[in-house]
């Protein structure tokens, strides 16, 4: 019998949920849960789309339910209530109000005795993963995680609210010589301005005065004052042409030492190089949709995150399996 | 109360737990067991050194023991019978004989009701890990593990074996092409020679046929033959100067695509560059030490590997801290 998997919520990260779903044949998708007029959504794989609000007639038939709705509104509301119906997972990423979303989850999922697992993808995910991994194992030392070369959705919607910008968007990059010394095992204390440059394209209004809206982005509080950004103006469709993809990845470097007298080095480095940011998350969703299905055929319940889920959860194959092809 | 940790085996993997256990402020080193007559063993840190056979009596004053034997002998028969008496980790690596050591060693500690953890360090350890969470993110893809620049003590023995050797250090290096076309995401068939070379710095005997010792090298089967081997005679002073560490390292990078038609690609890539590999590894037996104990407080006994670990037992820090400061 496959994990029966469904979507709530139809942008990116949906429509990556639903690809992600056909990669992995011990699961099959049940349907997508819309705030949309179910007849206006066309989805990519024709899979059904109900209402969002007939989604509890769909308690039997779902074993694990895939939020896909954004961190600011959607998801503080959704992941509680729905909690209280289903096995859930949501990519929670607003770091500050993570403990907060957390306790609200886990009150819902212990009372219905579902599992919730939250805050998964790749920053928070597998980026705080490998920051636990490497600071257990070597606590004398420094971490860094750099985000990039990749889109960063909320400084290009940043620049788009300027007056006289129709379009814009932004690359978070870092900086070759501050990787350069991390990696060196130097453990470099960074200012913000010396781990990342900022890189616009934008496209203005006809007439607009450059020079301000240039002006208005480097000093923009927040988001880009206290970086060094470079801003390009291009056309619509240089910007259609050449961005818009919407890449993403980065590192989580920690060096530490070892030895009686801290004699020696050790340099761990996780990277990823995603040129999709949304299905990469996704697919790290459904991997996590699978080690919830398990924990709750094990009777576990409650709220979980990345840190309290053993690996072999997320793999489809038998643990003798992977005990002989893997370690 | 802090976790206590006995370690048995006192070489070089040994030194590095009793060096690593220093380093983290929730545990203390009860002693070091050894099969040496304990007079003879001078420690590092000065704990005590007590013989192996009187282990038995130090059931109640040590939460975890940590085996430092060698895979080949020690570690076959030690774990599964330490394990009647002890939660217990090693660092087994012999690959193709995991199943059947997991086997015995979780028939022992079920009995005893203890936790053991099998398998750990780099490789198997993080590598294994890395291998596991990159398959089940990225189920269409490749993985490729590289490994180095590195000593590999078991090439390094076998050059030692040569008629006319009087020493000899062998260090495993990743070819850079390969490397490189790894990452850039062409998912390469890589032959073994392709993927690694081998470069050895061999100490003669005085008046050694060097060709012949080199020819001999060169063509040594499993070892050597299937390599592009480079040999460099050097002094017995260069030897003692130039390769007396035991740095190692390596890679695991997958590549996958996600998407309807597989049209984005995504590059996972985990690397280690370790100044010395014993300690290290040590540093990994020791952080699942921790785990160890945590699982056994919980009630847990038998067998794992570090699949089976969630990776929030690997830390001295709540969840709750860890959830506010790593996600």
């Amino acid at each position: 019998m496959k994990i029966r998997i469904g979507i709530a919520g139809y942008g990116n990260l949906g429509r990556g949920v639903e690809c992600a779903v056909g990669q992995n044949p011990d699961m099959e998708l049940v349907g997508i849960f819309s705030r949309r007029n179910p007849a206006d959504v066309k989805t990519l794989t024709g899979v059904p789309v109900c209402h969002i609000d007939e989604i509890e007639n769909y308690k039997n038939a779902i074993d694990v339910l895939i939020l896909c709705g954004g961190s600011a509104t959607d998801l503080p509301v959704q992941t509680p209530a729905l909690a209280k119906f289903f096995n859930v997972i949501d990519s929670f990423d607003t770091h500050a109000k993570i403990p907060e979303h957390f306790a609200k989850v886990d009150e819902a999922s212990k009372a219905s005795g579902n599992v919730a697992i939250i805050s998964v993808g790749w920053d928070p995910g597998m980026f705080s993963l490998n920051r636990l991994y490497a600071q257990a194992i070597l606590p004398e030392g420094k971490d860094y995680t750099f985000w990039g070369k990749g889109v960063s959705q909320g400084h290009s919607d940043a620049i788009r609210r300027i007056a006289g910008v129709k379009n814009a968007k932004q690359y978070t990059i870092p900086v070759p010589e501050a990787l350069a010394a991390v990696r060196s095992g130097e453990n470099p204390e960074l200012s913000v301005r010396q781990k990342h440059t900022r890189e616009c394209f934008v496209v203005a209004e006809e007439g607009a005065d450059l020079a301000k809206i240039e002006q208005e982005i480097k000093t923009m509080p927040n988001y880009f004052a206290d970086y060094d950004t470079t801003v390009h103006f291009i056309s619509e469709e240089e910007l259609m042409r050449d961005h818009s993809g919407i890449p993403h990845g980065g590192f989580v470097i920690r060096c530490g030492k070892t030895g009686l007298q801290g004699e020696h080095k050790h340099i761990i480095e996780y990277s990823l190089k995603l040129d999709s940011n949304p299905e990469f998350t996704s697919s790290v969703l459904v991997a996590y949709a699978r080690a919830a299905y398990r924990m709750k055929q094990e009777g576990q319940s409650g709220c979980k995150t990345v840190l309290d889920v053993a690996p072999g959860y997320l793999s489809a194959k038998p643990a003798e399996e992977l005990r002989s092809t893997l370690l």
